[in-house]
């Protein structure tokens, strides 16, 4: 609890449109610059997804080497995370950016239903991911969208796929998968340290109107936030 | 603690076959017989698979009547479980049995890695497998593979999906799913009781080597036994 909090800024996710709110940057100008007012604010992390020129999700590495590029020079220090979220892409194309060698990038270990479809994560698939970020050394962020995800983490750890200590986001509040529920919170928290020891570091990121809540927790319980 | 545990025998599988192990019984005349001895031995639900001439699982109607009926004859007052699992059929074929009007079914509510695939269960075929259910006056047993699934159980009866208590049965042991570990064992009892009531009933199931510790378990908790 005495370690300042990371705050992890997650400029554009996959879902929001300009259409939503204008206000969504999606260039990777407008990312850069928006991404450049949060490390001033603070944020010490910069989780990053691309889209093209509609406006769509993508997971073109030129997209990505350009807003990495950007965010490297406007903000010197800030750590670069990017996706590998199903959303942007489908099979290996999810992590055609992970020889861009970025700081990190978000690493799905399970399956699990999203509002309308099923979040696909084939095992195998998973496991070539997470070959390809220790072989670019890329320190994954495990996206625990249900408790087994945590478990999964373990069990690649001790196969030998995750190196080092696994750094787990909680995601709570995506409909048909975890609520934003604060025993079930407080569970994870749990789970990490007895699988991973009592200064594994964790964070958290609570979907849509559950943000706020989600924030608040993660900072009295010393974790990491995500905005 | 003071009801006696249910005993729900699970005959066939949808994954050993007679390669596998010899006494395994596939045909439906080989099923009944087995069934009829586990009811004599105290089993008061009969989970049901059934297989094709080669020894595959199916979703076959046809065949869950004969051994519907079967099970009914020679075992009156046994409660006939069909399963409506993904691994003996894809999309709609899996409720094919529903009709039949079976004393209970079978029903993911999410979905999860399975050991070499996802276990697809997109939500609107939960619904509809739901809706199925609820028209023909089947009492879904909730599988629950992993933490959500319980809170999407949740869910599914508040949006009137789901007829009276939740009869939610943990799964454990699964590779790539949730492993069988007693804490986790321990957190799901308490969130059955906390979102359904002291009295919900629950039911346990451990795969593969994880079968005798989970029955162990579940005795020791008031839980109900699957073997
Ligand atoms: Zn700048
Ligand atoms: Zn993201
Ligand atoms: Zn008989
Ligand atoms: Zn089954």
């Amino acid at each position: 609890m005495s370690n300042p909090a990371i705050i992890c800024v997650a400029i554009t996710g996959s879902v929001p449109t300009k259409a939503d709110n204008p206000a969504v940057p999606v260039t990777i100008e407008e990312q850069v610059e928006s991404t450049h007012a949060a490390f001033e604010a603070g944020a010490a992390i910069a989780h990053c997804h691309v889209r093209d020129d509609e406006g769509k999700p993508t997971s073109d590495p030129e997209r990505f080497a350009r807003l990495k590029e950007g965010i490297e020079t406007h903000c010197p220090g800030m750590i670069v995370q990017l996706s590998t979220g199903g959303r942007s892409g489908a099979g290996r194309a999810r992590g055609g950016m992970l020889p861009l060698a970025p700081d990190m990038a978000s690493l799905s270990v399970g399956s699990n239903n999203f509002p309308t479809r099923v979040y696909d994560n084939p095992p195998d698939l998973v496991e070539w991911l997470a070959a390809e970020m220790q072989a670019h050394g890329v320190k994954p962020e495990i996206e625990a969208f249900d408790l087994s995800h945590i478990f999964q983490a373990k069990l690649m750890k001790d196969r030998g796929e995750l190196d080092g200590t696994p750094y787990v986001q909680f995601v709570m509040g995506v409909k048909n998968a975890m609520p934003a529920d604060r025993r079930v919170f407080d569970f994870y928290i749990e789970t990490v340290k007895r699988l991973f020891g009592e200064d594994a570091p964790w964070c958290a990121a609570g979907i849509g109107r559950h943000q706020a809540e989600l924030n608040d927790w993660a900072a009295q319980a010393g974790g990491h936030l995500r905005t």
